[in-house]
């Protein structure tokens, strides 16, 4: 299974995509982070993230993107932005048929950390292990979308497996 | 001027093109709600309002679109679905070359009814006298896209003879 993250942002957008299947190690394939200038307008800043997250889609054609869900911070104004961007990537994601799914932080940092409440950097730790790097990736925004994926990658399988025994008119034991 | 007034959101998402310059009548062009089903993926939801707003764009030509600036509201989950959809009608614009503008809420108000804290009812009813129309709009959401659309028509011009002036040298008096 192949997962591309996306921990969204106007400013800082990061990408990451993972291959893998659970209690098999994992794969790094590719990291980055889509920057946007502040004084750009709304519009083409979007317009910037559409393009990327779409060439990333189309160049490492993975199985799901996976993204963020989006909780009130305290910023009001970061959280429309961190809105608007997770919104243009599932956007661009259902039009290429590639299914979505949400995370929320702590369900991404129970999957890579056990620690559904870990700090960042016990999470950029964790990636770092688990995708055999020689360095945590950086910035933040980069290690946060490849723990999404990696979150995906795990819990994806456990509900496919879950589906498949109700599709067999049973009950997951 | 022409304007295409976007009131945004997942489960009704307003469209409302009014053409006008202040101190003249204002002309009703088209208005209309996009409707997307709760049940339906979010990627799905989002490409459902990006295909309408983007013929509307095409259709009605307007010379900018205007988009209600979301601020926080009691319900986070809306607040997120409302930033979704107005990054998306932000994106279409984007693409085909056509500004935004975003005002508040209060700046709506305050253009079409004079007061910055009209309720909903105060805005149709200004809506419907200012367009001349035998019914006010509904949904709300249609009678909203349209106040924000006349907000523009009559800020706008407002902001292009500031431009003017601050261009030649003077300053507004």
């Amino acid at each position: 299974m192949r997962v591309l993250g996306v921990d969204p942002g106007l400013t800082r957008c990061g990408l990451g995509v993972v291959e893998g299947s659970p209690g098999r190690p994992l794969t790094l394939v590719a990291v980055d982070v889509v920057r946007t200038s502040a004084d750009a307008d709304l519009g083409e800043r979007l317009l910037s993230i559409e393009q990327r997250v779409d060439e990333w889609l189309r160049s490492h054609a993975p199985d799901t993107l996976a993204v963020e869900r989006v909780f009130s911070q305290h910023n009001v104004r970061t959280v429309m932005g961190t809105a608007q961007a997770s919104g243009v990537a599932a956007l661009v994601a259902a039009r290429r048929g590639v299914p979505v799914v949400t995370h929320t932080p702590s369900e991404v940092k129970a999957a890579v950390s056990g620690n559904g409440t870990a700090d960042k950097a016990q999470v950029a730790a964790m990636v770092t292990r688990l995708l055999r790097l020689d360095a945590r990736p950086k910035p933040a925004d980069a290690s946060d979308a490849l723990a999404l994926a990696i979150c995906q990658v795990w819990r994806g399988a456990a509900d496919q497996r879950l589906r498949a025994a109700a599709a067999a008119g049973g009950r997951p034991r």
